[in-house]
């Protein structure tokens, strides 16, 4: 019913992470209101995006400075014994925001639902080999994938992949989360908060 | 957290309709992934987007062809007795898609919560008028905003303007909408469903 | 896991309508806490419930004084040429509380999901029959389910049923609820809003 | 609008943990057409719960059986080093379900929000105080309340109760759920689900 320009950009911002055809459809009218020079200046900044932002070639943030590697991998005080595995580059934020590690990041670039080559060929698997192969400071690796289904089953993979590397191998606790209530917890979420129960000291 | 690039962008995903800083944050990392091809037909279509698409200079709507009207406008087979009022684009295309209107439209651009100067400014009233003036042909005019505090607002406001032209003056109706129940309607809902009650033929 | 009387009353109360077994089970530990004296009164008043309470012979409503008749059907201020048909007893409470309905009602005691023997058995259809060809003062019949599917179903069928008496049959007007927006709205509500719009006076 | 028996029992279910008046009133109605021996069952269950039921003098679960103490407390194979702290008898089964916990409990019978004598009062604080006294196989204390703000500020309240007795004690582990998502994680419980995380082996 849209006119063809119209219906173009909609069918590009659906493509967009969690973008269905309505809100793609309030997106290029609130586009056609806005003055040119806001036009202009998002064009400029999506344009320049890529020129502008650099892949750390350690981790795969994406990061924006003169050197060679982003500002975690660069700096002098972060932990290089650990390196958290994260599947995306707001999970990394994520982590960051805690101000509760100090470690290292490699970010997988997404999950595996199942154990099919191209799936696997989406995650950066021979990067974080290579890595793991040749940093002989990283002592500890710690799966920071998510508790959902992909997450777990990209975390199992990433288990059996690291074994051989004879690194500590750790994962996150899964526990009640703040709010969570006893009578609503699943029995492996309650299992593992009763398990790991920590002394007060 | 981010880089400043980054964050620049995520500034102005911000201001997408619906879009927090979470999801802006997820369109940049989707643009940083996306092929160069990619980008470049994302910016050109935007930067396309306003020479190719014309506003119709009676109604308001978004329309892309040679004409100096949009195609309901300039249309013969549409009732042009009969004028619709709409909050936005994205309403006028809901009614359509019903096929059930047959009239002509007027797109209002947003809606008045309160009776200030500058809220009402941002309405296209003064365009409103003239064409009511101007336009001969119309007998009715319905005055079709969303439910919401804010669309019954600016419905009172659109009837007390409206009423000096001496047109026939409709308002959606009121009523129970597929799936509703009686036990959890409102009481204006179910006394409108009630009063407006329709015979079976 | 519960001890035998526990689960005795879980089983009970998880036939209660909308509740499952873990609120059930919250119902139980609430009844072992709560004061001998409390629990004697709710006996009390269960036990009294069915002695007390009288069901109208002509609108199924329950009721409770010394008339044979309930207050609404011996009304001498109710409109007895208005026959609302509803679903259930909180149906009848909601129509009450919008203060716009001053005709009689009848309990059609559910619905009908399709046109199954059994299904319409459970309904009071056979006293609506006898109900609207016996009382001569009935001039319209106003069919007031549900808009869910079940709800659409049964006034069909009602519709179909109830022709053959000549009277005034009428269904709730169907528009936007309070709240609704023309975006989200479905395009039979919509329709229906459209068509069944109202003057401004 | 309802009549007096129907509202005295919709007052009565309003009380009933999770209920408001809209669903105690669906619960009269659905007393209303329960066949005369139903009713007469769920008042004779009712009636029988509180002789049936026996409330142990140790934990305070609720029970059933000839014994002085409930099933956990009175078996052998039970560890009596651990004594499981939960707020209320759901909390208990929920832990139980998990087939991982083998120690002891003890019913507290509500949350501290603030610390009001009254508050405290509705607990049972001097039980609890005595059980540890007088137990001395009792090595741990596992305060398993909810993470939810009264369950926290319990949790704390028992922390400086307890630590006069000299044994270990300790909470449930802090961390992602099932399903958890880093993204949508608070910062407490990522930090928590980080410190905790644990050895794969």
């Amino acid at each position: 019913m849209y006119s063809q320009s119209i219906q173009k950009l909609i069918k590009i911002f659906t493509k967009f992470p969690t973008i269905g055809p309505r809100t793609a459809a309030r997106f290029v009218f609130y586009l056609l209101k806005l003055p040119k020079e806001e036009i202009d200046n998002l064009i400029s900044v999506i344009s320049q995006l890529k020129a502008d932002v650099k892949i750390c070639k350690l981790c795969f943030i994406p990061f924006q400075n003169e050197s060679e590697l982003c500002e975690i991998c660069s700096s002098q005080r972060r932990n290089k014994n650990l390196l958290c595995l994260v599947e995306k580059e707001i999970d990394l934020n994520s982590i960051e925001k805690t101000k509760k590690y100090s470690g290292l990041y490699f970010i997988l670039g997404g999950t595996i639902s199942n154990l099919k080559k191209k799936d696997i060929e989406k995650l950066k698997i021979k990067e974080l080999e290579q890595r793991i192969k040749t940093d002989l400071k990283i002592k500890e690796i710690i799966i920071a994938t998510n508790s959902t289904t992909e997450g777990q089953s990209t975390a199992l993979y990433l288990e059996r992949l690291l074994q051989p590397f004879n690194k500590k191998i750790t994962r996150l606790a899964r526990g009640l989360p703040i709010g969570g209530e006893l009578e609503y917890a699943d029995e492996e979420t309650l299992s593992s908060a009763l398990e790991n129960r920590r002394s007060i000291v």
